[in-house]
């Protein structure tokens, strides 16, 4: 099923306005291209509006949030809001510093956006937990695996409820959830977290997929995971010796580029659990 | 003719002055390297005159344009012109926002840029055309192709004498002209397009090519054009299966790399109308 | 002895905060995974003292400093310095522009950075020279080469103890010193220059393995001049007809992705000179 959304942002090749980090921003908009849509960045409060009403989703990425553009981010939620684009959050470090998670919340309370994708800890950073981040990776304690996988499947349900969003966590097992429907993605490689971006990557294809399909948030951030999961297996297959995370992050980009909506449909590794 | 265009480069290694958006400022600094040119990336108005004084030319492009950013473009270009440095303005994505077509225009009225290089959709923006642009890409209604020939080219010769520049108009036709002599140029490869930020690379390596031959603004940036071209070419043919616009965008740079003279006099395709 | 400071990294997956320029910083983080770190970058001075304070060290490049992010910069500084964590400082084109050599004198005198890293032009500019810089890029007059190792060791000495760091002048040779003992590394590839970064990604390594042996900062310094060294010679190794820097780039990472501690040791070429 995933493979249709795929096709449907190749049909339709959507123009996704980011507001990102500086660290990522290359990555994510050679990603946004590979997988058939457009970036444009734009972070200035005097043209965040207006770039959001021409584009077709807006994500928002606070990875290298600075104060100046938070406004941009609201401002371009308003927009995005008043026309039904779909609008993503990676809260990016949420629970790292108080002025990250403030600023997460402040962009849920305000632009309610519509998917939220970030790591177990970033996530519940956003329901007031108090928790122990370390930087931009997942605590070790929230890491979701068999062992865990009831809870946290009840515990992210609870948040996309609590957030009323579709919310999205990232990880060695995947769940993403309406706070009805969970899908539950096997598939990637772990070494996928030692090449900087992967997540924001993540979630500006999610973005992509969101603004393709947006009467069905939930399938499409499912389908925009599949897609980078099964992406990092086929990159994996392509590594040489010698290789390393700097071949990889090309690699992973380039297997998005080739995929076909069969090749992520036979790939795909997912169960649904309502 | 191109190809002592690229060896002038090499002989003399001009430092570049970039004032530029963070999307594309990695590859933009490895293309200037690439092509024998040193990049200096530095946009804060506290040194940015300073800065365009050691240079030898100066790029401006309007990627992610802040507005502190502008008052920093006006100065270092205001540096350039006192020195006599050529000055390349790249007007990423105006008609997509006010704050774009207006920032632009103040540089083209303040600085008085030597040579602009845009797509048509942007290079229009600029004479006051009432446009519908789509972000950063150029609208299908500006693509030049060999119906529109004609037409196209007389009308970015008017573009030429209205904002009194060489114009550089990119697309599946390049078209660079003075107002009286118009470079056609045939190359490069469509999915060029599908790698972020070639367009901000050859804007950077105009400056390098024009930095290297000052006196001929308007074959250097017809060189640098033929260059890229030729890049994408070459790299294209080392693509294997399973490579996407990652792995593209590492041969394009790697192509210009290992450029010679001779080997771009060998690819270059052109004609000059005049 | 290197290798074992390399496997220290591997061990403690120091988490690094970085305040550094947006040309660079993609492959900076990268390069933080590559050797087994953590990168965390946060610019913002709302939040910039609390990143560092749960990081391990702080990396302060001032690549493209802006005049609002010089507070960031020092309000890290201070919570590095009050915790113990090792500052590293790349002053990158100090002495290219008053404001890059008075931030850079700035952060000396406030932070006390415990390692300087940059090249000879770059490190002289701190010692108060009238210097006639050439951008980022060293000035030819200040090449250490083996006729003037003897007088550069003597002045780098000089330099570390007026400035209270371990100092590291890297080039065609490079050269770490606390004041009375040096290494002298050999090492490393010419074409290195032709990546932009390299020397971004190199400071920030320093943090890393300086985080991981935080009372050995000499030593560190050398093991991760010596690891980027052996990176530049093995990724060198790998290059393929038709390849040009961004492979080059690429392929550096890899390299030290890929390096154990024993291939560092059987590599790294270097004397010690007290």
């Amino acid at each position: 099923m995933f493979g249709a959304f795929l096709d449907r942002v190749r049909e339709t090749g959507p123009l996704i306005h980011c507001i990102t980090n500086y660290v990522t921003a290359n990555d994510t908009a050679n990603m946004l291209l590979a997988c058939g849509a457009s970036p444009v960045m734009a972070d200035d409060p005097g043209e965040a509006a207006e770039i959001s009403s021409i584009s077709a989703a807006l994500c928002l990425n606070i990875g290298t949030l600075h104060q100046g553009t938070l406004p941009a981010m609201l401002a371009a939620g308003e927009a995005a809001n008043s026309l039904g684009h779909p609008v993503v959050l990676d809260p990016v470090g949420a629970g790292a510093s108080r002025a990250r998670t403030e600023s997460a919340l402040k962009i849920v309370s305000s632009v309610h956006p519509g998917i939220i994708r970030g790591n177990m800890t970033e996530i519940r950073a956003l329901t007031g937990a108090q928790i122990h981040s370390r930087g931009v990776d997942a605590d070790a304690a929230d890491a979701v695996d068999e062992g865990s996988l009831d809870a946290s499947v009840r515990f992210l349900k609870a948040c996309a409820l609590q957030l009323g969003a579709v919310v999205a966590a990232t990880g060695a097992v995947d769940l993403v959830t309406d706070g009805k429907t969970c899908f539950v993605l096997r598939g990637g490689r772990p070494e996928m977290g030692r090449v900087t971006g992967t997540g924001c990557q993540l979630s500006a294809m999610t973005a992509a997929f969101a603004a393709a399909s947006p009467d069905r948030l939930l399938e499409a951030a499912a389908a925009a995971i599949a897609a980078m999961d099964a992406a990092g297996e086929t990159a994996w297959d392509r590594m040489a010796p010698g290789d390393g995370n700097a071949t990889y992050r090309n690699r992973i980009i380039d297997a998005v580029y080739c995929m076909t909506g069969p090749k992520l449909d036979r790939k795909a590794r997912f169960e649904i659990l309502s």
